[in-house]
């Protein structure tokens, strides 16, 4: 039985859809109220959301890892409000926490249409992949098993995962993208009151995934300036196969730079936040997963 | 006879497509050497391209008025950067300016295409914009001739435009934009060096433009939040009219808001930095003018 969910936006200070979603239903509550379970919404980081800036002072994406939560020493604005969050939304492991999903709501520059970044295992989480899937063919899904402990908001909840939505530009809102994570929304909702009252959803047991492998980084000088771009025929190609020989990435000089590996699929293409972070595209294996 | 002309990169920190070509010409000084003048490159808000957003304290293009360089009362960041650019591509007005054209390389998140920004009615400027026009027939060209004073990067010199490229996002570099910005500026110099030269350029007398008319501000309620994005018929439409009766705004309660003036071009529709100007496209008309 999931109790609540969370629908978290604004994460992201400039990634506008998740914050007008949630102001949206903050003003109209009895759009996302179901008949078994409760759901709740949250503006994320209020501060990067009035300055329309990704963050202050540090990701807080990337900011609730448990030895970063229960560290007291950390000055940072996004990892103060890490364990202001958590307490309202977890806390990150707790037996019995106060929050049993959460969906956090982001959009990307890079093309990556609608799709789900989920780095959670439970079976809940999956079900209700499995679910949204079916209800949204074009939905992709994206998982990412990092080595390190999952920090992201999501991860406060045993159940959960990120929304990310794209092309769109930082700061900016798209009606056509705000409808659709919009819709899907309303999906994970229906599916949550539909697993809560044992209706047979009749779901896949496989679902499609891409599964995270590596992260590339553009060509850099010895100053870690970048050196080249993302190739004119590689933009765009999110969820893409890349096959070697194929062009990468176009150096300022105008010189193409082909891929060498072994053939992948490319996604989070040229994605604004990842510059700084250090990765112009990541790569995945498709593959099909039991559910 | 056009003795230097300066290309400006970065006057908003988080155009990254001029910042780049910037950087690659002060790499390679040979690509913008021409015969019979001197070409100068800048990188305009050093303190804005490191942190990545579009200016720290205020629109460096909107700096240059002659009143606020002649105000020594300014404290903000952009103010006092604007006077030490006008000592060095300037002085504005002056009649021995050090620079004679400007063209300052600016992109948007609109779907602009490949563009210029005109505030600038000297005959070089428009038999400059006449030469782009005709080796780059894609290319459009916006007049603003506003009621107050340009304030501008490319107002410091008595010839000048800005060129603005898009739909790519705030802190991203399209290879394919790059390389239409950088083509562009190459036909401007190799455009100097005729005109220069003496020979017979043979322009059309004529230059299609759209003429800035209104600005449209998004739906806002009385606390100055939007309340209404683009609507997605009209997302990515710039340079497209639009007549009395279409769809123009989508409230974020789902309501169609439609268009009630006479039929007009749309330009900058969706544009990220102008959420916080107060518009959310800006509305013209197409004429041909003498130039």
């Amino acid at each position: 039985m999931i109790k609540n969910i969370a629908i978290t936006g604004g994460t992201h200070g400039n990634e506008l859809t998740g914050v007008y979603l949630v102001k949206k239903w903050q003003n109209n509550p009895e759009l996302i109220k179901r008949s078994n379970f409760t759901t709740i919404t949250q503006l994320m980081n209020k501060k990067a959301i009035k300055e329309v800036r990704r963050y202050v002072d540090q990701d807080l994406n990337r900011s609730f890892s448990l030895t970063d939560l229960a560290n007291d020493g950390l000055d940072a604005h996004e990892a103060k409000l890490a364990k202001e969050l958590n307490e309202l939304l977890g806390k990150k492991g707790s037996e019995n926490p106060k929050v049993d999903f959460i969906v956090d709501l982001h959009t990307t520059t890079a093309n990556m249409g609608l799709s789900i970044v989920v780095s959670n295992q439970s079976k809940i989480t999956w079900r209700a992949i499995a679910y949204l899937c079916k209800m949204e063919p074009a939905l992709k899904v994206y998982r990412w098993l990092g080595d390190i402990e999952n920090a992201f908001v999501d991860s406060m909840a045993p159940h959960g995962f990120a929304i990310e939505v794209g092309a769109v530009p930082q700061g900016v809102l798209r009606a056509d993208l705000f409808l659709k994570t919009e819709a899907l929304v309303y999906h994970l909702l229906n599916y949550v009151e539909k697993e809560n009252s044992g209706v047979d959803l009749d779901l896949d047991d496989e679902v499609e995934i891409y599964d995270h492998e590596v992260l590339v980084d553009y060509p850099r000088n010895d100053a870690g300036d970048i050196v080249a771009m993302v190739h004119q025929d590689r933009q765009d190609k999110d969820f893409t196969l890349i096959e070697k020989g194929k062009p990468l990435f176009l150096t300022l000089d105008n010189k193409t730079i082909v891929y060498e590996g072994e053939s992948k699929y490319t996604l989070f293409v040229n994605e604004s936040a990842y510059y700084e972070k250090g990765f112009a595209m990541t790569l995945a294996k498709k593959k099909r997963i039991k559910v």
